[in-house]
């Protein structure tokens, strides 16, 4: 599997969904093209997944906020008989390497997760309709709706068969939301996690596993019922979207290049550099002006832009172990770009370029790579992009003038964007997180909003970890990232993972940081993936051999 | 590594510690014998530590509670000269198989956190003076502490080497307390465990690594000034101890015998089964006939025997995936016991078996092996024994008279010990976490307190998974069994890892949840494990050989 993954897409290309759109409810349909797999050796049968169906679907959420807001309910649903979904593709997982099932994981997770903010973030409701055998990811498809209408045909049933059948676990949320969302009793949950054949009807509805069953007479039209009931609440009827057009994005061998964002990639060393350009043109002059602009203003699409590079390195660039982020530009036109959008959030769009930095923040935070950040002179790393330095594992700034150099010096500037709009997934912001242990040092920094904190500043305010001068600044970086990138990298995710997340756990560090971590113990095990493994005998009438002992 | 490891010691035959009593003041003495490894194989060099230092510990731990509950202070230091102490020995790690490296783990972590709870739960403050390097494993001890004090020779320093040196995480909790408990800054944090030298003097103090810095010439009067300051505010001076006498064991084939608890292991099916009979004799009639019963009272017997028990079955029966909890005998006289300790716990002795129990059940809590309850007739699952039914994944209730079966109907106690003293690693109690989205069900249990529930009334109240009548009995549990058993191993600890412990998080959590699954899965990876790996080449003078690929 070493062929390069692509995670831009568009309606127009889509092979595994389709959108109906009925006033402010769209219906969305599961229908996987079985030849329409990323890679070869499988079949996508009963509307099983790979990423492939995945990025789809993602594209899909991601247009709903963008491009139908007016939407306030979204059913989701399958285009097949008898089968709503069967889950992650075995015979894909059989064949993939360690790294690209913990990556389609983790980014299954993350797709799954934009449902729910759907809701709490934009107001946008995903329901499921649940006909047809809907086991496993299927089920976790369901698990991440915010409402489940399940058919009472006496088959249709819900499963977490992952356990008994294939000896790993429902890791794309399964289990936390089972316990954590549902709020399914534990023995129950343990009961409902090892019965291959899941449950049906009543059972399911006492075990809250679904929210509504309805007789299969009256299910569609229930649904239905249901689904315009919900977007009437929403009250997002009349808003009038922007079109995401495409990224423009040119691959060079060690490079991709977008209109805001710069990746270098030096393969010998692991490092990707990612660069970020703050915006060039004047902020738009009022919300109108924003949304005429629509996916050109330079907030959406260096969101935009940065969430591809993102994905890019983190599925294609297996061996750049270290990603170091700069930025150049204008930190005062950065933040009247960034106040429009943050001062305006009642406005539909506003609110959505927000949340979208959110999530792609997040999955800033959630990338297995080391992050640093070097704040050079002629940098931006003002308001949004700062946030940035307090994703990343350390900053580095450099300290006063440096000979030759006639940019302006290094200066970081706080501004709103730091102290509330970009939650991490522990729900505090990146600098309560970091400041865990000295909540008052979160208010001198906000003290300090506007100012250019040069580098004597900004190290008294504990914004970066270290700082250097002229002199030291060069060596210093390249001695640190020699030895990072001579690290194990197993050592760096698992600590990484650790030190990112201090405080507070959610539903969502649950999934990232225990199931998550659970699951790749498992994906490494002998009885899941070793040659009589489950994952390997799937389909061939044997079961999985097992060394019983137990861990 | 197949020899029976014995979780029984005491000070007589201690090999490595040794403490000294000052008053209420205990000075604690690491002094490991390099000789005196569990295993062949390694020499425990540098006050490196094996399971069989660390089983030494924990006895002092659980010695200090009750028989010298007169301490308030205890002082853990190295007895060697120019090192504390070099953490957990990487010869007997990379010579160990996977599931003894989990185990042991597991043992020490929960070992670590019994001197956080000694002071949470007693009053007995752990404080630690490090004097000579103090790395991995070692800073981890004092991590533990509350109170970590650091001598200034030019020399001492604290460090979490295993990133840069081993390729695996500072996993017996390290990462965790860094963060969580010295909320240490993440990105100073991210420095500190990178650096294999680790860090020293004012520089340990100002990032929070340390409590206080000594110049060398007062540090042991320092130290124990501290020690005896700390020792007078807990107040404790005068109580008298009991003696932890030996407990009664007879090993059989396939049986372990205490006088409480009953073990059967039926190696072929993969089955233990642990009878624990209630108390025989009537209670102490009061708090000083429980002091005169010391080790003999029946709550602390069963506790210590339990604990035993849960021990043996996890390191020395792996193939033991299924572990079958039955009890018997009389409710009202268990109640009578328990009532003794739960409502006189301002008495020390009262209160330090409440808190055994606590840690006991945590043990249960944390085992990986599926927790199966069988309430028949004639149990006695009643207030603290009850709360092996809401350990349990999953319990069965008979449900009435059974032919043949003249003792009384199955029936459950609710007690006071089901509403509070015994909180889970969450820190909330069995009952809370069970009904998560359903806490009006925890009162409607309380209502019911004193009540012997049968098995129409447990079910209905939740308390139960399954009640079956004579006919369906011994088919159902049989069926369940021979399924359960036939699961993989590994999907069964991700899966109850995972379903255990619904709700908040807690740092003990997520040390066992998060950290722990980390590790698990690099002590898997070919970087660290592999023939190549670093800790296979730890001592060679040959680095590991890493695959650079990021999972």
């Amino acid at each position: 599997m070493t062929k390069i993954i692509d995670f831009q897409t568009d309606p127009s290309k889509y092979r595994h969904w389709r959108v109906e759109y009925d006033g402010d409810v769209a219906n969305l349909f599961m229908d996987v093209d079985e030849d329409g797999g990323l890679f070869d050796g499988y079949q996508l049968k009963l509307n099983s997944y790979d990423l492939g169906v995945d990025i789809e679907l993602a594209d899909v959420v991601q247009r709903m906020r963008f491009e139908h807001p007016e939407i306030g309910a979204v059913v989701m649903q399958s285009a097949k008989d008898k089968v709503f979904c069967a889950g992650a593709n075995i015979r894909m997982l059989g064949g993939a390497a360690h790294a690209h099932k913990v990556n389609f994981c983790k980014f299954t997770n993350e797709t799954r997760n934009t449902f729910e903010s759907a809701l709490a973030d934009s107001g946008q409701n995903y329901i499921c309709a649940v006909k047809g055998s809907c086991a496993g990811g299927g089920y976790e498809l369901a698990l991440a709706c915010n409402y489940i209408m399940m058919t009472e045909d006496g088959s249709t049933s819900v499963a977490l068969p992952e356990v008994p059948l294939l000896a790993v676990l429902p890791g794309t949320g399964g289990l936390t939301r089972v316990t954590d969302k549902r709020k399914v009793r534990r023995d129950l949950a343990d009961v409902f996690c090892s019965i291959e054949e899941g449950v049906r009807g009543k059972r399911a509805l006492d075990w809250n596993l679904v929210d509504e069953v309805v007789a299969n007479s009256k299910f569609d039209e229930t649904v239905t019922e249901r689904a315009h009931e919900i977007a009437a609440k929403a009250g997002h009827a009349g808003r009038k979207g922007i079109a995401l057009t495409p990224l423009k994005r040119d691959f060079g061998d060690d490079s991709v290049t977008y209109s805001t964002v710069e990746v270098a990639i030096d393969r010998k060393a692991g490092i990707a550099t990612i660069t970020i350009h703050g915006p060039a043109d004047a902020a738009p002059a009022s919300v109108a002006d924003l949304h005429k602009a629509g996916a050109e203003t330079w907030m959406l699409r260096a969101a935009r832009e940065l969430d591809d590079a993102i994905l890019h390195l983190r599925l294609n660039e297996l061996e750049t172990g270290v990603l170091v982020f700069k930025t150049d530009g204008d930190a005062a036109t950065l933040l009247a770009h960034e106040a429009l959008v943050l001062d305006n959030r009642d406005d539909w769009l506003a609110n959505e370029i927000a949340q979208y930095w959110k999530r792609v923040l997040k999955r800033v935070d959630m990338t297995s790579r080391s992050l640093v950040a070097l704040v050079e002179p002629g940098s931006c790393f003002a308001g949004t992009l700062a946030e940035l330095l307090f994703a990343a594992d350390r900053s580095y700034m450099a300290d006063g003038e440096f000979e030759g150099d006639n940019r302006p010096v290094a200066a970081i500037t706080l501004s709103a964007a730091n102290f509330g709009p970009y939650p991490m997934s522990n729900d505090l912001t990146r600098l309560q997180t970091r400041f865990l242990g000295t909540p008052e040092a979160v208010e001198k920094a906000e003290a300090r909003r506007g100012e250019a904190l040069e580098a004597e500043d900004a190290d008294a305010l504990g914004l970066v970890t270290f700082a250097f001068d002229d002199i030291d600044w060069e060596d210093e970086i390249r001695v640190f990232l020699e030895e990072r990138t001579s690290f194990s990298p197993d050592a760096m995710t698992g600590m990484e993972a650790n030190l990112r997340f201090a405080g507070p756990e959610t539903m969502e560090t649950r999934i990232f940081g225990r199931l998550t971590a659970w699951q790749n113990w498992i994906f490494q095990r002998p009885n899941a993936v070793g040659e009589n493994g489950a994952l390997q005998r799937y389909g061939t009438g044997k079961r999985g051999e097992y060394d019983m002992r137990r861990v």
